[in-house]
């Protein structure tokens, strides 16, 4: 399938601080030295499959065609499936826990699915196995490479019986949208599962005053096309990069003065509706 | 302009436990996939224009000729250019905001700039503009590949119109050069503004005991070529490997053991004169 | 000897939050340009020789063949060495303070060493050097072009001579095996320098319960073969990927649920030895 090499973008929760990255990294330039590798993050918090699978929906639009390699494992040592997955944008490898379900599903699904368990494509290891480097890496290398092809891999998978990954939608009740806070970024901005078109459908737009309830505090945010809409300081809503209605504050963090985390409850109404 | 592909060296504030620097590596792949990218760091903190600015300054003489990709942007959705500079070095692709501007200045300052305005060049975002995705990274991209030239990318703009960033210089006055500390490296060493010029200018040279007066408290430091010509533990004054006056401790942080942070004013003059 | 350009691989205690890495990379990018670098890791803690050299040896059978730069280098600015060595898997650059020896040893020993001091290879500096800029990085790169022979860099040395790292090995003494916890790993797991065959020498192997004692507290323990072969919370001891006895806890973190830190003893024994 892959006559000429294409590069693997590589996303998983090891950290930068010990060498495993580094030793995926060398497994691959060891199986198959022309292919190169993007970091997508190392940062996903250990064992947060969601945020995993959220980073890579973000994500995955941007990558090359070629090779994702997802490695977000808490089940590493247990019976869940490590498989590699086949798509119009190249092959995604990586553990059968949801994880790359979403990104897969934003690029029009998977063709053909194969478990790794050809041991011919496995690194041996001494001890307990790090699959990261033993099975994943030298799977993606092989792709990358055109060294072999998904079938050679494994026993085929149906696509239709892989882990899927429930992401909460928002919901449209009584002239308001209930969403949830789902990503704080490296600024303090917090993405919610809303998009503009949640907004829309209670007749909220670019501008309007609306009041976002947050657990027992409500706030009265503008949304606004720019952070440079409101003065230094301030709150807004604003429709991110990623298309999504997020709360920021003008050069500060929102997480830190809103006092928000993941995975909380956001009602989003009109200022007026809620204060007539 | 660009016959083959050059290099890309990257900074920025955006940190690594997103997505975001992945991305922008993908943008790059994508539009320019023979091109390298060189991660200059990514560790600025958010929004510190000046930080960014002397790291891109201390670094620029060791990067390769090709393209310099530098975010850090906190005026971003503002008026703010976006702006690409050629270079006798090659060419410097961010925000108009003064980030650039030393690390120009050190290269031989610009001979051309072009605001990034043409949209052809652009990534159209469902949101806000992330622009180190959006407009940033496709720019770096088409220099480096050849793609595009300088002056595809927008109108031209006057370098002598461009943001300037303001860097203290050290004062001589009364016997004694007043400088500021201006940067603490990962090993705890306190750069100063200070070089062995302007300690020359008064008097002081290598192996010399200087009286350092931080703020209300006086250390008398000798002034040595290598970090192993005193005891570990002990602090030092010392030319660093920028060139520029450092307080350090042997085997320890300086700015714990001096209390030290960024942006204090620093006095040094003769421990004799001082005494006396 | 390097007809065609090799992969260095480069391990640090630089950190991420500074430029030094990326000027290390600039400075390979400018010297060598078609050489690639792998990052192993460059979050070693500051200084800690020992444990570079661990995660160093940990990772060096999964690196490609080329050559390897390690810089934790606490006597920069003192008389150590700075060396090249010659292995039947490529080259191995870095301080003489151990820091190489154990990953030298593993892929067979060195079979020539010379001192870095042809300053032909080396960068000047405006103030005392950085020796993984000034130094290693250009003796790297000139290695992995193959620009330069081992014999070009500088005098040759014994590679007898070089500095050892003592790792300390694990004691069988009246029926118990006696280690240390060496390594604690971004997920929390705990190794130690014990492997299966200590264990068995014990007369200890999979499935059974050890008693494992550190300071004054005693833990009750299954040897298991994979993080599924216990309940979620649970702690395990298991050969990890390593093959070396590590301490676990499935979706948890051992060192904060065993308290445990680096370079403690740890004592294996039988648990019904213990018990009678």
């Amino acid at each position: 399938m892959a006559s000429s090499p294409t590069p693997i973008s590589f996303l998983s929760d090891f950290g930068l601080n010990d060498e495993f990255v580094g030793v995926v990294h060398g497994v691959i330039a060891r199986l198959a030295p022309e292919v190169r590798v993007i970091d997508i993050t190392h940062g996903i918090e250990q064992g947060a499959v969601r945020s995993g699978a959220l980073s890579l929906l973000r994500a995955v639009q941007y990558l090359p065609d070629g090779v994702v390699l997802a490695v977000v494992d808490p089940g590493v040592g247990t019976a869940r499936r490590a498989i590699a997955l086949e798509t119009v944008r190249g092959y995604f490898v990586g553990p059968d826990n949801g994880l790359l379900s979403p990104a897969v599903a934003m690029v029009g699904g998977a063709t053909r699915c194969h478990a790794l368990e050809n041991s011919e494509f496995m690194i041996p290891s001494a001890g307990a196995t790090f699959d990261g480097r033993d099975r994943f890496a030298p799977a993606a290398a092989m792709l990358a490479s055109g060294q072999a092809a998904l079938e050679d891999l494994g026993p085929e998978v149906d696509p239709a019986a892989l882990t899927p990954m429930l992401l909460p939608l928002p919901e449209i009740e009584a002239g308001a949208v209930v969403g949830a806070t789902w990503w704080i970024d490296h600024f303090g901005n917090v993405q919610t599962n809303v998009g503009p078109d949640d907004l829309a459908s209670i007749g909220l737009g670019l501008g309007d005053q609306i009041a976002v309830t947050i657990g027992s505090t409500a706030h009265e945010l503008r949304l606004v096309a720019a952070y440079g809409d409101v003065p230094t300081g301030n709150p807004m809503l604003i429709v991110d990069s990623q298309g999504l209605v997020a709360l920021s504050v003008r050069d500060g963090r929102a997480d830190q003065a809103l006092q928000l985390a993941i995975g909380r409850p956001v009602t989003f109404q009109s200022a007026q509706a809620e204060s007539s």
